[in-house]
């Protein structure tokens, strides 16, 4: 099943300039959601998994799915003062400021094989500083799984090391 | 199963006096979550369901999870300016100020049956304010369901002639 029809393109969104790819569309369609986690599911081949950590809040729509079908547990990587337990927290740089990325302490258990999963890898930033937050715990990061990625802003080669993967590359 | 023990009570959490629900337990469990969709699944009975509408962010987790076992389509009610299409919205009275939900026009077909899924149910604002999206687009509201109501809060009569079902009062 080809996906791209469900990941339309919004002009100037969040701002002027911008191409935002907007998912609900596909998530919208139950058997464009079941085909998308099948195909993230192949990507992982028959590589060990307990812990999906999801990116907020796109990450969450599929993290959980992903968990499910893996018999992982899932870790929502959340934005600063939602998190209500004890954390450890990275902030990293955007174009314009920063942006802080937060997990609780006892998300992971050291040794813990982590699959990382977000809607979209862009610039990176928001990826790299979930893998920062999921080594200081200890967790091994197997995989970074995307439904895209936007291949002009380089986000793979900010996150060099890591197996990176999605279903459709822009 | 109980899913009691896989919540937790972090005291003081946003603010003082406030005793938080945090499902990450939870969601860190594969069986618990298992047991969580299984447990929501019965409460709708043998009731259709065209599409799931989750609430930002932690209804994101299980909503998902519920449409893809339900064979319908997952729509997300977002805090405002995060959906990027054509939308509306409904701003709703909160203790002290106000907040708004909001919802992609194109996100329900007049008629659909919709479940609509939060992970708590507190004093029934944000609830309230999701029914009313729905309902302006024309979408039949056939049951709300959270994994816990807090009966405390009286959430349930706010969603007064709204068929309610929880996992776990409090």
């Amino acid at each position: 099943m080809n996906l791209r029809p469900y990941i339309r393109d919004i002009l100037d969104f969040p701002s002027e300039g911008i191409v935002f790819k907007d998912i609900t569309p596909l998530l919208k369609d139950p058997e464009a959601i079941r085909q998308a986690v099948d195909a993230l599911i192949d990507l992982i081949g028959n590589q060990e998994i307990d812990i999906v950590v999801g990116i907020e809040s796109r990450g969450f729509f599929f993290g959980p799915l992903l968990a499910a079908r893996l018999n992982a547990g899932f870790v929502p990587a959340r934005k600063p003062g939602k998190l209500p337990a004890k954390k450890i927290s990275v902030t990293y740089e955007l174009e314009y400021g920063t942006d802080t990325l937060e997990i609780h302490k006892d998300a992971l258990q050291v040794g813990d094989k982590v699959l990382i999963h977000d809607d979209v890898l862009a610039t990176g930033g928001t990826a790299k500083a979930t893998c920062e937050l999921v080594e200081q715990l200890g967790g091994e990061i197997v995989q970074c799984n995307f439904l895209m990625v936007l291949d002009f802003l380089k986000g793979v080669e900010k996150l060099k090391g890591y197996e990176i993967r999605s279903l459709i590359n822009y």
